[in-house]
């Protein structure tokens, strides 16, 4: 018997623990659910043999502890502050390590540690980051192999509802924390690299500098530029790529309309308002418009953003009914970010008869033996239902995948890894497409943003 | 003999050097001058019989004690952080202190062990903070000894270049430290409250939502807001002020166009850019803009932020010569901020022959015996020369008053102070008159933003 201790069970764990469940048998595994609230440990269990729900604070130390050393791997799917306490426990104790979080400075520290220990702390194998790394350094293994050079690598992703459950103006819902939603590129201006040109946008123009996505059978994107691009050189070992770019995808239209959310400041999440729990959706707008005594919020609105009689956006602020005046923020001392997500939870919140999706969309540009190439792939998926979503899949499918493999042995280089070797991503990822998660790769003609190299 | 310690010796000691040296005879002073570049200051003192300059660095403690040990009264012109050290030996050693910073919660939290020392440490006792205060509670509590009670307080001050220097399209240049012009407004949101209603502008609209002024004799301005006009309420005794509001003043149309660098966001100073060392100011301006094989960074810029052929924003940029080829940041890991101050450096420095001007403008709003009523009140003055500027006069004529009052103990009250009792600002305003700085105050029509009562 191997034992799996999972921490953290939360939504984004549904398709994790059915995945090691439905292997426990032939695999020979227990599974121990700990979470702070036993309910919700036990829920996913129902009366499975192999598994039980457990009590588990992991700011106890002696309860964690103990929980560690009897497990022969654990999973994190705590947020990624917390990890770093379960990562010193199966240090101690020995014990391999699964995250779906980003490598933290504090976790980057313990590598040649848990390399003298011959253990594999694998980290960042989720959707975003995760099947993202696989996806794109399986293309570009393959592209370095036959001899190419890479020029360009972007790369796009986002969390989206289903074409069947899309029934507001914005073509849009929360299908995972809605909080980082909205305060989605804040804290500094998005940094990319273009034809070898530094470009920046800050934070107030990041939602109208977008870029449009087609995917076959699906219809068009658009884009918005993630923050932190140019960490990727590094991870994937494109220190010289001339156009490197990742960005967030929404249905079109999206972005212009939450700029209007940007422009009058509802997004801000640095300070906090008085009153607000018992301020009117309407009278939380009004904290954005100046003063008048006569002019309704309605018209001072319009004017601020410059909205035509006939602008689409306008029904878009109508459909989330924020010029109600009975309606109440409710929470206090609110940030602007947190009365706005209020106000978006409303009408944004996925039913339970809804599906969400995933979009994820690479371009590989390159050059071989004097002539330039290029590569998109693309994957989409949709969520089986409410519990077993699309992200929920998506993120916690690899992690499962990888956890066995690592108690398997077929997974083995030690130290603080992310899933850009070949070892780990070919095998996850094939695995993954019998669970949905297939690539559509084509060749397309190499255009770049100087397709005639003119010097501008 | 009382002997003065005086602390930093740049461009914003000129004018409170000389009040104390032409008082040094009959007051019986004897002035010492402390700077980390013994030249600066000795530079200020010329062979004055009772005055000496010294080199002290306020980070060498014995050094440090030993110089505020031989004085009764220590005035300390460095940057805000840099007062604790000082503080804390005058504290020790029995001294007083003055400076014209704001104060930091380490200096509040001195105020017990000050007064029961019966020391004097006066702060916020320049301009702004400074003047300014002084100048409010003057009529605020003139105001209230009338038994009326305050419905609004509205308060504007800006350094800006006089008439007489005004000789480029922006109609500003840099008065003081232009880093904290181009980084103005930066760190949140602006909050402050109109009729009761609290508002908020983000920071990429701040320069759009200007006021105008008019100052009798001196034509039109414009002010934008401050980040913390809340906080006077508890500071002026405030707290149930309908309409409490604090800008900056601008020359007609500086806001506007300075908005096209916000936008661009070239005033971020949250990120480094590489090689900006030998980036020339058009590759600058290019980081901010779109990548084109073909279009120009001035047609991309005009797109951008859509100027039209005819517009005067076009010229402002161009008299700034943002699109020269030749031209370097020549600062190595620059900030955007950092870069945009280089370029602005080149045509808003003040010239050997050019005078400043400072304005300030308060606006008094309230109620006595059931009718409202308004006072306002301006003051502008202007520099004589490039050392006795009218900023270096304003911040530091105060200073040097209170330091003298205190040691002849007419300001007598011990404590962290701030100067907002008539002990400290009705004698220092007096004086401050034989040096140009004369309030001009009228009584106006209260019009408030709501004269009629209308609920909107």
């Amino acid at each position: 018997m191997r034992n799996i201790l999972i921490i953290g069970a939360g939504r984004s764990a549904t398709s994790l623990i059915r995945y090691l469940l439905d292997k426990s048998e032939t695999e020979d595994l227990f599974i121990t659910i700990g979470d702070l609230s036993i309910q919700s440990a036990q829920k996913h269990i129902a009366d499975h043999p192999n598994a039980r729900g457990i009590l588990l604070d992991v700011f106890n130390d002696p309860q964690r502890r103990e929980a560690v050393q009897q497990n022969d791997l654990v999973i994190s799917m705590l947020p990624a502050r917390f990890h770093i306490e379960v990562a010193k426990d199966c240090l101690e104790f020995g014990k391999h390590m699964v995250t779906a979080s980003y490598v933290s400075d504090k976790m980057q520290l313990l590598d040649q540690k848990v390399k003298s220990k011959g253990l594999v702390f694998m980290n960042e194998i989720g959707l975003d980051p995760g099947i993202d790394h696989m996806s794109a350094m399986q293309i570009i293994d393959r592209i370095r192999d036959k001899g190419g050079k890479m020029l360009l690598f972007e790369s796009f992703t986002g969390g989206l509802v289903a074409p069947e459950s899309d029934d507001n103006l914005w073509n849009y819902k929360f299908t995972w924390n809605p909080r980082n939603v909205v305060v989605a590129g804040q804290g500094g201006a998005a940094e990319f690299i273009q034809e070898g040109t530094y470009k920046y946008i800050p934070y107030h123009r990041l939602f109208r500098r977008t870029e449009f996505l087609e995917v076959e059978g699906h219809g068009r994107f658009e884009a918005y530029a993630n923050r932190n691009s140019l960490k990727y050189r590094k991870v994937y070992g494109l220190e010289d790529v001339l156009t490197l770019y990742r960005g967030t995808i929404r249905r079109i239209g999206f972005s212009k309309a939450w700029n209007m959310f940007v422009q009058l400041g509802m997004t801000d999440d640095s300070y906090t308002i008085p009153d607000s729990e018992n301020m009117s959706y309407r009278d939380f707008v009004n904290l954005f418009l100046p003063y008048s005594p006569t002019d309704s919020v309605e018209l001072k609105l319009r004017h601020n953003l410059k909205i035509d009689q006939d602008d689409l956006m306008w029904g878009k602020l109508l459909d989330l009914d924020i010029f109600n005046t009975e309606k109440k923020i409710g929470i206090k001392d609110a940030t602007p970010a947190q009365g706005l997500q209020k106000i978006l939870e409303d009408k944004w919140t996925l039913q339970p008869s809804d599906k969400d999706m995933i979009v994820m969309y690479h371009k590989f540009g390159y050059e071989l033996n004097g002539k330039k190439y290029q590569i998109d792939s693309n994957m989409v998926i949709k969520g089986e239902d409410q519990t077993h979503t699309a992200m929920a899949k998506t993120v916690g499918l690899p992690v499962a995948i990888a956890a066995l493999k690592i108690l398997n042995e077929e997974i083995t280089n030690p130290g603080v890894q992310v899933p850009i070797t070949k070892e780990v991503y070919e095998p996850i990822l094939k695995e993954l497409e019998d669970h949905g998660v297939v690539f559509n790769e084509s060749e397309v003609p190499y255009l770049g943003y100087n397709p005639h190299n003119v010097v501008g």
